[in-house]
């Protein structure tokens, strides 16, 4: 479980990096966004269920994996090559499927219930994306048409199924994780969008238009 | 009380639908942005006042109220419509009444003096138009030359005013959230600005040109 | 030190005002910017080390000054004026010292180890400046290439090491306010820009386009 938190930071780390280096921050400004990317949805969810203190406070490996994660970047990655946007979307799906996960394991040993252990593992991953993007003065895209969210919430739901079932808790682990991250790759791959749910009442208000 | 509130909920959740779809996000995206318009004032305020835990995550008549208000916006409302627009500057009135008047009474509680309840009323119902804004990219409006602010601060000194004077609870209530919504309905209607304050005084130092 | 607090408080408002009044913001908006650019940033370090009550809500006088300040600066400031600029960016180092000191101190009290330390003291002076910036819909031009965080860290990092060679606290704090004032004033003055730490990768793979 360490190592794919880890990992996690790792993923978010790139993707503030390289969003922060297209933009043309300097070398602390990249490794301040690439903290912000990686532990604000942690901390937000931390500060929201007065768990103190905070994680990154008291295990200095965190502040350290996304310093050397964020300069090494800088350093050996060219983030205008069209590799560098495959990898991302990787990475992103990755970090999506870990931090949903930790985020819904959190709240509920927490002592949350099912409908915000669910908001809070979405929260958990999405919270630092939004600021990264806020930061860069973009629209959050995670936010927009793509199955981003909706991946994390099915795999939310699938997990207090399994728990509901009383499955091995390693393979809860293992089937959310995979689930939200095949969602994600899917939705990717093939363009995926949410369909819009909203009955077009103009069309029967003024049908003679 | 809690039909006051829980009214202001539906209100802010209504405007962060439209709003994100405006904006095309898809249906958990516009669900998240309603959560975000409504709740995120109220947990500013309590994370500020450091009271634990949040209001939301034990009562979960408030995230109910949301997901159900929003889908239904999404399905039923066509916001391309003229008549949503002016909808959703009378429930915006409502929805400001009603978050000042409860973050004057919780701060009151909790045992904050006078500026700092007035203030956390303002923040009360701000925050969560500000994010909602930031979100989706655009200079928050309520922070423009709008009677916005100005119409919260002064139903809070009229508020401290009238309890000064001894009026009865329901009274000084009610009195408050009227002046609030009838100041902010005037400025909506009659387009009032507030003055500009300052000076010109690049006139008094180049007369001459 | 107080002093020197209400300074950095001062300072703030005053960005925070000529900022929002450029948007047009009206006068309780321009207030609240300055709230918002001034207290924030102490707001969030409070937040992250779980330090209540806040200290704006137990001390009236940075409410008051920055009210004051803000609606001073309104009434007789002409935001369009070269004047203003300049000296805005004086300002602005001066709380870029003190706040970073200030946020190293508390963080020091609270029990943080030194690079926890240093990352509050940059976030304590940081944060403030980049909502108000988002607030306006910009950039956060302190996350670009400027010396601004590189300033801030040089600092902190100067401060623990005349703290290890057992310098008395006066003269340690001091040279450490005034190592990110000079830096930082120098970097405007001569426009001076962290360099690009990336290796030309693209150069190395593609020699021959």
């Amino acid at each position: 479980m360490f190592w794919l938190e880890m990992f996690g930071i790792f993923a978010c780390s790139v993707s503030g990096t390289v969003i922060a280096k297209h933009k043309n921050f300097d070398m602390f400004g990249c490794i301040l966004v690439a903290i912000i990317a990686a532990i604000s949805g942690p901390t937000a969810r931390d500060i929201i269920l007065d768990r103190y203190p905070l994680f990154w406070m008291i295990n200095m490996n965190y502040l350290l994996i996304i310093t050397i994660t964020s300069v090494g970047f800088q350093i050996f990655c060219n983030p205008k090559s069209s590799h560098v946007d495959g990898l991302l979307k990787l990475f992103d799906g990755m970090a999506l499927a870990i931090f949903t996960l930790i985020g819904i394991q959190v709240a509920q040993e927490m002592g949350a219930n099912i409908p915000i252990c669910i908001l809070l593992g979405v929260l958990n991953i999405l919270f630092g994306g939004v600021i990264r993007d806020m930061l860069c003065n973009e629209i959050p895209l995670v936010l927009q048409r793509e199955i981003y969210v909706t991946a994390a919430i099915i795999g939310g739901i699938l997990y207090f199924v399994l728990e509901g079932m009383g499955v091995t808790p390693w393979i809860k682990e293992a089937v959310t994780m995979m689930t939200i991250f095949v969602i994600r790759m899917m939705a990717v791959r093939y363009d995926w969008h949410f369909p819009d749910i909203s009955l077009d009442i103009s069309l029967v208000k003024k049908p003679n238009l």
